[in-house]
């Protein structure tokens, strides 16, 4: 909602109302209270009192590991550099990043650095810290690895199955925006979203934020193509939903809010992947898109299905599907340990971008634009976060598959609308939990395993070579 | 914007941030700090920095003059009582709000005494001061004794003349919102405001908010009757343009703000009663709105400016014209000193209501909900705040006198629908100087006297009785 003129003034505020919660955070007296707390945590602190101590201890532990001017410094240099990075991705003009780029990747290594040094681990693991807590290398490396020796054989698989199909009907035509926003709000609310706590809205890039008793979530429309509009809201709402099933009783406490991105990133995809373009939420789908855009070929359940589905080899991490953006994580989670390390130096960048997506995904970027400076995350300052995105599709997997088997009657009543038994299960499960476990204890609770990549195969076989 | 559901979380958001104000405001070092500054002031200081170190230290007063436990009740009382306020109004329900309504007031005449007694002045006069500092009842009852001398035989004259003409056309049909919002956008334009620094949007009430980088202005439309939302978007558009005229060198800076509430009031008047009332802002008017609503002699010009400048007894203040507008405004500062002295209690106040309105207007409210209940002030904990609207009033048309005298083309480009050089001299006159010059000082600079009922009488007299 913002016009552009108030970027600097917004980011002035935040970046005051951050300098000022480091300080609560650091303050003398703070370190003292948690020391006197966790001494008397075992006799006095029933499971969540506990778990929200050693949360508050996390974040003192982040926020203490950094002088308030490398904050400052960071927050600054963070702004800057996004802002380049956006003339210098629509100019594909990588030499006008990579200065600033250049300066904050060097203030996040020593950001890593402090805050590996308190922690006793390596600065790329304190940095995935930051986004789900107790995330390391040693363990993505296992996961990624069993990714990487299925998925490239697998996509050449899907993509010589789908190369025999019929060809695929793609929706033309002028959808207008209000319709595309009255089917939004519809599903947002079979989903379950409670509008009297939250908003849709129009945005660049679609998000979810707020907090839980006022959600806000955005996408954008665009005339000619609405599924992507579509699938943004899904997206988001299943953010939402989450953020707003957290325990009331533990509002504004550390142990309220969700435990990190990975379970974050797993609601959200359950909804828009794994519910979503299932064959059943399009049987429900299709007369909903008949009766705002008219009856067409290309919006029948039949090939609606298909182009849920649809699988290429594409040059866009946002545009991926579900078996190459794994792929796509995976170029990025190697480069930015080796920006980290010292190892690749940024000038060198849009060379070992190239080589990675040849090796991962076969293909070679045209541009810059459209290879290393197409995501946000690095000219933002987030080192660390890409990993969140794929371990929350196991994540997604691994819970879906739980969830279908302990109550059959899930993808019955979504082919009817109906996300009740689904997202029931998914508070029972996750939600009303807020921070008390890591998202591996609350896989073991309900799926009887930690996260692995055994669940996230099974879907990939199971939708994509269903013979 | 915001769902109702979000109320709660916000007004916890907001009292935090009080609070935290409140102590930074209050902390040991920040009372040293002022008075080093202030001894070192006449040496080292320029008129700027001066100004801007006794907007600290005012600043300062109000805010050490409070225990945080007042600050945090006063806030809470508030937000309780504005809650209550809302059912009450719907339900016509006095004793409901009765209770909460006690409370706040029992608050605010604390704080009021705690002011006074630090400022040396009575509890009301330190109420007024912190939305214009330096107004006093000593001086405002002079300015409303003379307009309680001249207003009420002018409206008796006034509706005479009025009853004289040919009556007047009250448009009716159906005006799609799109079209008023596409003229209000228009003439927000016209009058300058930047939509690279600001926005419309819709609420129940209109407001202006937001920082000068960022302005945020809202108006309610109802498809019924487009002059209400159109009249409440040039009058925020006049509070948004001072706004955003403010010294930008001093942004942040207590100097580089408005000086106070009656100089922020002055210029929405400007701008909706002196310019955009006028014969001159009418016939530029009445062509754009037959464009969206088709030509109909309701929107023609000559019945155009007839509406604009009607007038009766009217009941509710929101609504009033400016001949009854000072004196709905008289009843509440009456009644509100009445309240914080403890001469009148809450359980009077619809009685006493009732009486005023009968006295100073000539007509009873049917119901309190029309009556003491209209509106949402003391039931906020504004007391003391309501004089700033006819203050603001007197010094609009004291203001336009002396732009129009100094500059002959601000009408008739106003004519043609250019405010350039209206815009120019207030903000020569007004918005670039910030809160160097108190309202009183920024008059006699550019009108010659401070602040009188003079050139209002005359704007009145010229308006409403030509002959």
């Amino acid at each position: 909602m913002m016009p552009d003129g108030g970027a600097d003034a917004r980011a002035g505020q935040l970046s005051e109302l951050k300098l000022i919660r480091h300080e609560m955070l650091c303050s003398g007296e703070m370190s003292d209270l948690l020391a006197q707390a966790e001494e008397a945590a075992a006799d006095h602190l029933n499971d969540w009192q506990r778990t929200n101590l050693a949360r508050m201890r996390r974040a003192w532990r982040h926020a203490t590991a950094l002088p308030a001017d490398l904050v400052e410094a960071l927050s600054r240099a963070a702004c800057d550099c996004e802002m380049k990075w956006r003339s210098a991705r629509i100019n594909n003009d990588f030499k006008a990043l990579e200065p600033g780029l250049d300066e904050l990747l060097q203030l996040s290594r020593e950001a890593g650095g402090a805050k590996g040094a308190l922690m006793g681990c390596t600065p790329y693991d304190a940095l995935l810290d930051q986004f789900d807590s107790g995330a390391t290398v040693a363990a993505i490396d296992i996961l990624f690895g069993e990714l990487e020796d299925f998925l490239p054989g697998f996509l050449a698989e899907v993509l010589e199955y789908q190369a025999g199909q019929p060809s695929l009907v793609v929706p033309t035509g002028s959808f207008p925006l209000e319709a595309q926003r009255k089917i939004a709000l519809g599903l947002m609310a079979d989903i379950g979203f409670d509008f009297a706590h939250g908003r849709l809205d129009v945005s660049h890039h679609p998000f979810s934020g707020g907090v839980p008793e006022d959600a806000r979530i955005t996408t954008r429309y665009s005339q000619a193509e609405f599924l992507q509009g579509l699938m943004a809201v899904l997206h988001e709402t299943g953010h939402a939903m989450y953020e707003r099933g957290l325990p009331r009783e533990w509002r504004l406490q550390p142990v309220g809010r969700a435990r990190g991105m990975i379970a974050h990133e797993s609601q959200s995809l359950i909804v828009e992947m794994q519910a979503c373009r299932s064959r059943e939420f399009t049987s429900y789908l299709a007369p909903k898109l008949a009766i705002e855009f008219g009856d067409s070929p290309a919006l029948r359940a039949d090939n609606l299905v298909r182009l849920f589905q649809h699988v290429e080899r594409d040059l866009i991490r946002v545009h991926a599907n579900e078996i190459t953006y794994p792929l796509h994580v995976m170029l990025r989670y190697r480069l930015e340990q080796a920006l980290i390390s010292g190892d690749l130096r940024v000038r060198d960048l849009p060379g070992a971008w190239n080589d990675g997506m040849r090796t991962l995904l076969g293909i070679t970027p045209p541009s810059d634009a459209d290879g290393c400076m197409q995501d946000v995350h690095w000219a933002a300052g987030l080192f660390g976060y890409f990993p969140t995105y794929t371990l929350g599709a196991l994540a997604a997997a691994q819970f879906f598959a739980a969830a279908k088997q302990r109550r059959t009657d899930i993808l019955p009543s979504i082919s009817k609308g109906n996300f009740k038994p689904l997202m029931q299960w998914l508070n029972d499960s996750v939600h009303q939990h807020g921070s008390r476990f890591s998202c591996d204890e609350l896989l073991l609770q309900s799926s009887g395993a930690p996260l692995g990549t055994a669940a996230f195969k099974a879907h990939l076989h199971a939708r994509y070579l269903p013979d």
